[in-house]
């Protein structure tokens, strides 16, 4: 059972590779001027990649599932999954108390010119939310997120999401967080507001 | 010129066409099943595949430009643009009045197990909504945008965005969008508030 478990994780490891490499070719794709015939040519072998990888297929990304160091982990998700190549992929760590994320966007998240999508921000800002709902210790659905544009966010740059609790009111749980410079240069700001379910409460 | 201008356009045909073969290779991705051995074969193939379009390389995405047609277009846009793998793509259409665009996500989508994130539900409404602004008439930067989640949002199934204008004071203008199913059962709804710099009006 050991051996089945490390065979696992090290086909995860090659699956999380794979995903990474399919973000730099996305990196490349969205800023290449090679000429058109080497387009076609890459494109043809691109599908032909595609087809392999369709030999075998789940319907559904990565599941919610328990690493080996019993952390649950979500390896498909949208924004964290590390074999998701649409995923930052978002690292975020607690200090269990608050959450913090260390990230930078690329060319690839551009909504402005030279500035990132301003939904990319609040897509991160969801996440961090929920997060920080989490690490304090409540459960519950996103009921409202708002976000606020302080400054255009930059690619190319480091950058710190942080999120954090901020009151509770029966099943209600609010938080905050925002994404910043590494100098506290607060650029987008969001507060979110999680309803817990009154039938995970047994009321 | 018109040759010239002709040819360009077979060109971005190209690059789109590669930018859709690329979302198909993500999403073959997050859901392959092949062996480890395979995945590794094709990481390192994917891996060449990017150093050929890293030959000639850009530094921004594709730009802001006018297409043949006379419309502004930026393909490089990271949740509209159609030379873009990150982007759905979005396509955003207008009466002149409101705006509306038909959509599906993807498996790769995922938050909840078999739901779209809320982070990118509130992406697509930040998109929406910035386009609403444009065609009321109205230039502004995004100041402020509120999301309220009703029911989880299903991939894989057709959807139905719309964005319009509600008020204006001074500079500034409010809009409202929403992300429905066919039958108009509302998912997720959003407010926007966009604001006019001074400068912008010569104040």
């Amino acid at each position: 059972m050991t051996i089945e478990a490390a065979t696992g994780e090290s086909r995860i490891t090659a699956l999380c590779a794979l995903s990474q490499q399919v973000r730099e070719l996305m990196d490349a794709t969205a800023l290449t001027d090679v000429p058109e015939d080497e387009l076609e040519a890459i494109t043809a072998d691109v599908a032909a990649l595609t087809a392999r990888l369709r030999a075998v297929a789940r319907e559904t990304p990565q599941p919610f599932e328990f690493a080996p160091d019993g952390t649950l982990r979500h390896l498909g998700n949208a924004v964290t999954g590390a074999a998701n190549p649409h995923a930052l992929p978002l690292v975020v760590t607690s200090d269990g108390e608050s959450v913090r994320a260390e990230l930078s966007f690329r060319p690839l998240h551009e909504g402005p010119p030279g500035s990132v999508h301003g939904g990319i921000s609040a897509m991160i800002l969801d996440h961090v939310l929920g997060q920080a709902v989490v690490v304090a210790g409540f459960a519950g659905m996103t009921a409202s997120l708002s976000v606020n544009y302080r400054k255009p966010v930059p690619y190319g740059v480091p950058l710190v999401a942080t999120g954090a609790f901020t009151r509770k009111e029966g099943r209600k749980t609010w938080v905050e967080g925002r994404i910043a410079l590494t100098d506290g240069t607060v650029l987008v700001e969001a507060t979110g507001l999680f309803v817990t379910p009154a039938a995970w409460l047994g009321e």
